[in-house]
């Protein structure tokens, strides 16, 4: 019978389905879209097509803004946050507004448009990696941003542009989501006096149903209450709250483990869409003893709806284990 | 500039870009499906399709599960949540789950396949708001569960049958949302002494640029933080914190409200598809000073991607001044 599983860091309930028992192909492929990728303005020569670049990796002696870059990173055409001198917090009698400060930059992973992590060369997601970081520590000198995080949205079923990119997307909030994060791990540390995400990847490497992949400095698996079908975690071993802290040789362990969970993704569910999001702490040492940065990795299998935009539950027709024994196995 | 507003019920901050400015025609209309309608379980003659029903309104003198009713409701036929004795709370190591007992049934709200609440008589839209009140009175005798809410997901893009329905969902937890709702209500009570829900009513009532459409006991308003396009809210201008206890004189003010809504959204968002989400206080009286049943009306034009995943956010293109001022103009 279904069984409600929580997640202990969103305080989530999740409705897991083995009845259903879905596997990779009980999920239809998103219908192929034609393109012309003459025009994708993330192309390798098509720079003029972007906003101007705010961080390059490049080969030297090339100009910004011109061919010869391996990751580029510009802010959105169109931004839905914007950089600004002021919030211009305001009531508008009883509700509450402000500007929508902040900061929306694309990070062209590739110059090429058929590229992608799960093919790539190691080195070049290190390279990525290294990007995220340089430039999330330039964007944490402005005090007006309380909280950063990095996105993906893969697929033109998820993106309007199908050339692979991340987002980095930085508020003068801490957005609810990370909010809650805080309240459950904080709640935990008060209880343990243990950080909740540490104990976590202890419990999933001793217990090994639910486990994917692990290297030396990180784990991947599929967590206790999945709110989708094949959803993955990718957490540090280490206790790190600050992503943008993270350092060489992890570098390398995160580069690893993030390619080894889009290669078996890919390998099981080729073509379908997916979003990851990864969760740094916010600006600010408060937070240090009990947040632990992590990435979530989400395939976009199944559709929401009134349920759970009503509830805030999740049916998830693929049990973790399931979904975790199909992975480990995936090449 | 885009801007920040705040959700007080959620305390959640919606990105609203006016810039944007999307109007009802710059959304696709989903793809038309070809359905054979004959094998629909819901349809007046296959009553054999379902499970039997647990409530239906019949001609005098017709028996269960044959023809000759006009609203419908049955158990799930793959239900999310079933009934049984024991939720059997467990821990397996940190985590807890329970089986996932509950409640998740089927308003079939008409016998013919095409019709719906917009193109109904009122009197059908009253006998459907009358089969929820009893049903959810029924069973709020069993102590088991905590919370019920009336869920609609209508068109094929959110629905796996095109028929109208609604489901009727009983969990034995507060949902996730509601408690959320909870808090904010709480907070603002402890604050004002007031309810939060009364206080918005008044001020979409003063302010006007939101309201959609307004009767002797309903008004109908785009929120001030809307996360969807077109967005709308109806709650009762009395303050009632269970829709079950609706009495006759506000069942017809509801039913003409809802329909009155739908006719509007029909009118300039034809075919497209929606949800509604109806909140009723849980089965407590202790949050009967400050929370207030609503229901929540959402087309479902726009993505939800890797931003609102990660930060709780959400990007709203059409400012809900606009999509009030298209609404009260809509026929």
């Amino acid at each position: 019978m279904p069984q409600l599983r929580k997640d202990p860091v969103l305080n989530q309930w999740v409705i897991i389905s083995p009845e259903r028992g879905k596997r990779p192909s009980d999920f239809k492929s998103p219908p192929k879209i034609e393109e012309d990728i003459t025009h994708c303005p993330f192309c390798e020569g098509n720079e003029h097509m972007t906003s101007g670049e705010v961080l390059a990796f490049r080969k030297a002696g090339t100009e910004a803004n011109t061919k010869g870059w391996w990751v580029r990173i510009v802010p959105d055409i169109a931004p839905i946050l914007t950089p600004c001198t002021d919030a211009n917090r305001e009531g508008f009698g009883m509700f509450d507004a402000m500007n929508a400060l902040g900061v929306h930059e694309m990070v062209i992973e590739f110059p090429g448009h058929y590229d992608s992590i799960a093919t790539a060369e190691l080195e070049q997601v290190k390279e990525i990696i290294w990007a995220y970081k340089q430039r999330l520590l330039e964007i944490k000198k402005n005090p007006s941003y309380k909280h950063f995080m990095i996105i993906k949205n893969s697929g033109l079923a998820v993106s309007s542009v199908s050339h692979e990119h991340s987002q980095i997307i930085a508020t003068p909030i801490i957005p609810k989501r990370v909010e809650e994060e805080i309240e459950g791990a904080r709640e935990y540390f008060r209880y343990h006096d243990r950080c909740l995400f540490c104990d976590i990847v202890k419990q999933e490497l001793r217990t090994a149903s639910r486990l994917v992949y692990e290297n030396d400095g990180f784990v991947v698996f599929c967590p206790f209450a999945s709110r989708f079908p094949f959803e993955m975690e990718i957490t540090p071993k280490q206790h790190l709250p600050f992503f943008e802290n993270i350092e060489t040789d992890n570098i390398a362990s995160f580069a690893d483990a993030l390619r080894e969970a889009l290669i078996k993704m890919n390998a099981l569910l080729p073509e379908q869409p997916y979003n990851f999001v990864l969760h740094t702490s916010p600006c600010s040492d408060a937070y240090k003893d009990y947040y632990h940065w992590h990435l979530s990795l989400m395939p976009k299998l199944t559709k929401t709806a009134g349920f759970e935009w009503g509830s805030g539950f999740y049916i998830n027709p693929t049990p973790p284990e399931d979904a975790a024994e199909l992975l480990r196995k995936a090449k």
